[in-house]
C-alpha cells in the first residue's frame, strides 16, 4: 500500500544550484558527469527504485528470509529479480574505477542512489550496500591480485560481499575478538570462529559471496593490535576466475529481527575456512575502518531514506483522511470533514520531518562531495581539507541522520492514528526498518564518542575550527541580505552554542574525561543541528537566487523557504538545551553507584 | 529472557512519605487502607505481576491471537490462567463499590496495580483494563438495573467489557460515526454497523463480553449531538443473571499489529444486535468521556510501565555486558573488559529513563489521589480543586508519559546494541508494545489540543492558575533549604517558561487559533517537564527529610537525590526550547499550501 517517489527534483537542485557540481569538473570522473549525464543517471536510478525495488518492500517484510537445513538461505519472493535489475543496471560499480569494470562516476551520485534505494527497500538495498563496503576495503588494502580476482565480478554483481566483525561477546570492543587464523603454509590461512549479525551473510542472489573477516593470527598480540583482515570467499576461486569448491564457511542460523526482514542477518561459522590476508598482518582494524567509514555514511543515508519515504506516505494520508474541521473554519465544507493536513499540529509534524529531509540530503551530498575530493583531487591542501571534513562529519551523519530518521518515521506513523499501528499500512515497517540504523555500524553512542574523543581533538581541533569558521563566514557574509537575515540570525546564535560547547569541552574534558563521555551524545546532536542549519542557509541562498532570477515556480520556492524558516524557528532552538546539558558536566551522571541503578 | 520486578519500595515511599496517604483517612475507603493493608495489597499485586503475568509476556507476542472461522478468538497459551489469577485475586474490583462486590479501596491503589500489570504484560492487562473502563461508564451513567445486571459479574471477572467508538472512517472525529440504533419498541434497540480497533473485542477469557457502543438513534441529529451510548452484551442476559442467546455482534477479523499481539484487536460487526441505552439519548459522548478519562490515565500509566520494565532490563544488561574500558581507567581489571555501565553515555541514557520513571510514578499517584478526592470527598471545594487537577493533568499524563515511555523503551533497547534488535531478547517487544499508547485513547496530538483548547481556558484558566501557584509556592517555600536549592532554582526557571508560554497563548491564540494548534504539542511537553520537575521537588524534599531523620539507607537516598539532580540539570532545560517553539507562532507552520507538502 505505501509508495515511494525518489526526490529527483530536490537532488538536482542541490547538485546544481546549491553545491555547483560543475565546478569540480577537474576531478577524475566529474568531467564525464555532465548535467545531462547526471540527470539521466538519477532519473534511471529513480525509476528502478520506484518501479522495481519499492514494490518488493512489503513482501520482504512479510516473508523474511528462510534458512534451510543445508545452511542455504532463500530471500523473499522477487528479491532475486530486483537484485538482478539493480546489478544489471550497472549500479554496483557506478563510482568504481573503470579498470575493474566500474563507471568511475562521482561517489556523490552513488550516495544519491543509496538514498533512493534505502527509501524504496532498505532490506534489499543492503545486499549491494555490503558489497560496496567490501569492495571499498579491497580497493584500498587488497593486493593487485585480490583486486583482479574479486572486484570485476563484484562490480558486475555476480558476486556479493559482506563484513564480518561482530562475535557473540564483542561488537563495539573488537579487541576482544577470538576468531583464529592459522597459516596454511601456502600463503593462505585457515579461519575458525563464529561471527554474528552478518548482514547478507548467506542468500540466493549471487553466485559467490566474498566475506571480509576480522580474525587473530595465531600468536598475534592481544587486543586491537593483533587483529588482521582476511578475504574468505564462500566458493574458492580458480585461477581462471571460475568458482570452485565450497569453502569452510556456512550460515548457522538467521536472526529473528524487529525489522529489515528481507535481509538475511546470519550467524556465520568458520570451520578452518581458507582465507587470504588483506593488507598487513595485525593492521586489520585499520583496513576495516575504510569499510566502516563508507558504511557509516551509507547507514546515515538509510536514516534519510526511511525518513523520506515515511514522510511521503504521511503526507498522502494527511491530504486524504477527513477528520474534524480547521480551527479557522471549514476548509472543505462540501465534504463531511476537512483533510487532517489543515490542522496546525499535523503540519508541524510533517514540516519537522520535511525540514530535516531537505537539509539532511544537502548534508549527505556535501559530505559525499568531500569524499570525492579526498579520493580524487590532486591538490594536497584540498584533499586534507576534504579528509578533515569527512572525518568530522561521518559520525554526525551516521548518528544524527539515523536518530532523526527513526524519530521521523515514528512521527509519520503517528499521522495515521490507529491505522499506523496496523502492519498492512506499511508505516510500522518503516519504523521497524529504520530502527536498525541507530544500532549497526557502531551504535550511535559510539559515534558520539568517536566525534568527541577522536575527531574533535585530532590535529589540534583543525577540522572543527574549519567547520566553525565556514559556518560563521556564511552567516557574516549573508547577514545583511534581506532574504537570508531570517536564517543567519538564529544560525549564528546556535553556532554560538556550538562554540561554547566546544570551548567547554576543551576546558573540562582533558582533566576529567567523564565530562566528554557525558557530553558526547548531546554534542553530536548539537553539531548536527548546526550543520543542518547551515545546510538550510545554503539552500535558502540558492533558492533566493532562483527566485530573483525568475527561475522555477515561485510557489515551490516559497514553500521551500517556509520550510527552512520552520527549521530555524522550531528545530534549531534545541541547541540551547543541548548546550545546557553538556555544560552540566558529569557529576550527577557518575554519582549513582552501578549497583544502585 | 527479560524479567520484571514491581517497584514496590518506590511506590510505598511515594504513598507514605511524599503524598502522605494517611492524611486522607476521612475519605470513604481510605480508612480501610491502613499502612498494613496498603503494603499487603501492593506486595500481593507485585507477586502476581512478577510471577504470573510477566512470564506470559513473550508468549503473547509470539503467538498472538487467532480468530477461527466461526468468529471465536483464542488468546495465547497461558493467558486464560493468567487472567483467572488476576480476576481470582479480586483485582478487577479493587476500587469498585462494595455494594456491587468490589473492595472499595482507593483508586490510587488500582493505579499502582495498573502500572505493575502494564510493566509485566501490557497485552494481557488490557483485558481487565478495558473492563474497568466499561465499568466506570456503567457506574456513573447506567441505570440501577444495568448496574445490578453487569457490575457484579464484571467485578468478579466472569464477564469482561469493551469500548466501541472507532469506525473505519472515524476515530478522532466521532461526529462522523454511522452505526445505527433502531428502537425495538420494548425499550431495547437494534444496533447495526461496524466498529474497528476494538481491544479485547472477542476472546476466550470470560463467559460474556459487555460491549459499550456509541451509535446514532434513527433520526438523531448529525454530528456529535446525535450520539448515544448503548450496552450490548455478547450473550443476552436472562432476568436471573444467566447468559442466554447469542446477540447479533461478532468479530469479523483481528488486526495484524506492530505490537500488543496478545490482545485481540477486533473488527466488530453489529447486525441488529440488541442493546440498551446507557444514560440519556444523544448524550453518549458525554457518558463516554467518563470511560475515556479513566482510560487516558490508564494509558499514560502504560507508558510508565513499559519505561520501567525496559529500564530494568537495560540496567541488568549494562551491568553484565563487558565492552571497552572506563575513560578513567579499568574498573574491572580482572575481567577482559569493564561492564558497560561504567561509560558515562550509558549512564546518561539509563538515568534519563530512571529520572522520568520516578517522577512519572509520583505524577500518576498524585493524579490518582485527586481522582479519589474528586469522587469521594464531601467537601465541594476539595472536589472542585481535585476535578480541576484531573481535567488539566489527564492529557499531560496520557500524552507525555506515553511519548516519553516509548522514547525510553527505544533508548533502553539501544543499550543492547545489535542484541536489542533481535526479538528473542525481548527489548523489541517493549518498544513495539509501548508504541500503541501514543496512539490509542486519543492520539497524543489530540491530547495536546485538549489541553490547550479546552482544559487550559476552562473557567478562566482556574485549574492552570492553581497548578502554577502550587509549583511556585513549593519553590518559594523551599528556596532557602540547603538540600533543595539545587532543585528549586532550575524548577523556578522552567516554571517561568511555562508561565511565559501560557501568557503567550492567552495573548496570541484567541485572535489566531492556529497559534494554539501550532503550540499544542510543545505546550503539553513543557507542562509535563514542569510537572515532573515539581514531582522531583516533592520527592527530594521527602528524601532529604528521611536522610535528616536517619531513616532509610543513606546510599539509596543519595542515589535518589542524584537522579533528581540529573533530572533538573539534564532534562528540565528542555523547557527553554519548548518555549522558543511555542512563541515562534504558526506563520511558518501554515505557510506551505497543502498541495506543496
Amino acid at each position: 500500500m505505501p509508495s515511494y517517489k525518489a526526490p529527483v527534483e530536490d537532488v538536482l537542485f542541490l547538485l546544481n544550484d546549491v553545491f555547483g557540481i560543475a565546478r569540480y569538473s577537474n576531478l577524475p570522473g566529474f568531467a564525464e558527469a555532465t548535467p545531462d549525464v547526471v540527470e539521466a543517471v538519477i532519473a534511471e536510478g529513480a525509476k528502478l527504485c520506484e518501479e522495481v525495488l519499492a514494490p518488493l518492500n512489503r513482501v520482504g517484510d512479510l516473508e523474511g528470509c528462510t534458512r534451510h537445513p543445508d545452511g542455504s538461505v532463500t530471500t523473499p519472493k522477487g528479491f532475486k529479480a530486483g537484485y538482478d535489475a539493480y546489478a544489471g543496471g550497472g549500479w554496483m560499480g557506478l563510482s568504481m574505477p573503470a579498470e575493474y569494470g566500474g563507471q568511475g562516476l562521482p561517489h556523490t551520485l552513488n550516495s544519491v542512489m543509496q538514498e533512493f534505494v534505502s527509501g524504496a527497500n532498505t532490506a534489499l538495498g543492503m545486499y549491494p550496500g555490503l558489497t560496496q563496503g567490501a569492495m571499498a576495503a579491497l580497493l584500498v588494502h587488497g593486493s593487485e591480485e585480490q583486486k583482479r580476482t574479486y572486484l570485476p565480478k563484484m562490480i558486475e554483481g555476480i558476486w556479493t560481499g559482506t563484513m564480518n566483525l561482530t562475535e557473540p561477546h564483542c561488537g563495539t570492543d573488537l579487541g576482544l575478538l577470538k576468531t583464529k587464523a592459522v597459516p596454511n603454509g601456502d600463503g593462505s590461512y585457515a579461519l575458525t570462529g563464529t561471527k554474528i549479525f552478518i548482514s547478507a551473510g548467506e542468500h540466493d542472489l549471487s553466485e559467490n559471496i566474498i566475506h571480509l573477516v576480522l580474525a587473530r593470527i595465531e600468536g598475534a598480540p592481544a587486543g586491537t593490535k593483533g587483529i588482521s583482515l582476511f578475504v574468505v570467499p564462500k566458493f574458492l576461486v580458480g585461477p581462471d576466475g571460475t568458482v570452485g569448491a565450497r569453502n569452510g564457511v556456512s550460515c548457522g542460523a538467521i536472526e529473528h529481527k524487529m525489522g529489515i526482514h528481507g535481509n538475511a542477518t546470519c550467524v556465520m561459522n568458520y570451520d578452518g575456512a581458507t582465507g587470504w590476508l588483506v593488507g598487513e598482518a595485525n593492521r586489520g582494524l585499520n583496513a576495516m575502518f575504510v569499510m566502516m567509514n563508507e558504511a557509516r555514511l551509507a547507514v546515515g543515508i538509510q536514516g534519510l531514506g526511511q525518513s523520506e519515504v515515511a514522510y511521503q506516505n504521511a503526507v498522502a494520508y494527511a491530504r486524504d483522511r477527513l477528520q474534524g474541521r480547521a480551527l479557522t473554519g471549514a476548509k472543505a465544507p462540501e465534504k463531511p470533514a476537512d483533510p487532517i493536513i489543515v490542522h496546525p499540529d499535523v503540519r508541524r509534524t510533517l514540516l519537522t520531518i520535511r525540514a530535516f529531509n531537505e537539509a539532511a540530503r544537502a548534508l549527505v551530498i556535501w559530505t559525499a562531495l568531500q569524499a570525492d575530493i579526498a579520493h580524487r583531487s590532486e591538490d594536497p591542501a584540498a584533499r586534507q581539507a576534504a579528509e578533515d571534513h569527512m572525518g568530522l562529519l561521518t559520525p554526525v551523519v551516521k548518528g544524527v541522520l539515523t536518530d532523526r530518521g527513526f524519530a521521523n518515521a515514528v512521527d509519520a506513523q503517528q499521522m495515521f492514528g490507529g491505522h499506523g499501528y496496523i502492519e498492512e499500512w506499511g508505516m510500522s515497517q518503516f519504523v521497524r526498518d529504520a530502527r536498525i540504523a541507530q544500532i549497526y555500524e557502531g551504535a550511535n553512542g559510539i559515534q558520539a564518542m568517536d566525534l568527541v574523543g577522536r575527531k574533535l581533538p585530532r590535529d589540534g581541533g583543525r577540522a572543527m575550527m574549519r567547520f566553525l569558521a565556514e559556518v560563521e563566514g556564511f552567516c557574516k557574509e549573508n547577514a545583511e541580505d534581506e532574504s537570508l537575515k531570517v536564517f543567519c540570525a538564529p544560525l549564528m546564535k546556535s553556532l554560538g552554542h556550538l562554540q561554547q560547547a566546544t570551548m567547554w569541552l576543551m576546558q573540562n574534558a582533558m582533566a576529567k574525561p567523564d565530562n566528554a563521555g557525558a557530553a558526547a551524545t548531546d554534542y553530536m546532536h548539537l553539531m548536527g543541528l548546526v550543520a543542518l542549519g547551515y545546510m538550510w542557509g545554503r539552500i535558502a541562498k540558492a533558492t533566493a537566487e532562483k527566485k530573483r532570477s525568475g527561475d522555477g515556480i515561485a510557489e515551490r520556492l516559497d514553500a521551500r523557504l517556509a520550510t527552512g524558516r520552520f527549521y530555524v524557528e522550531r528545530v534549531l532552538p534545541e541547541t540551547g538545551t543541548r548546550l545546557a546539558r553538556i555544560s552540566a558536566g558529569s557529576d550527577a551522571v557518575m554519582a549513582v553507584p552501578a549497583e544502585l541503578f
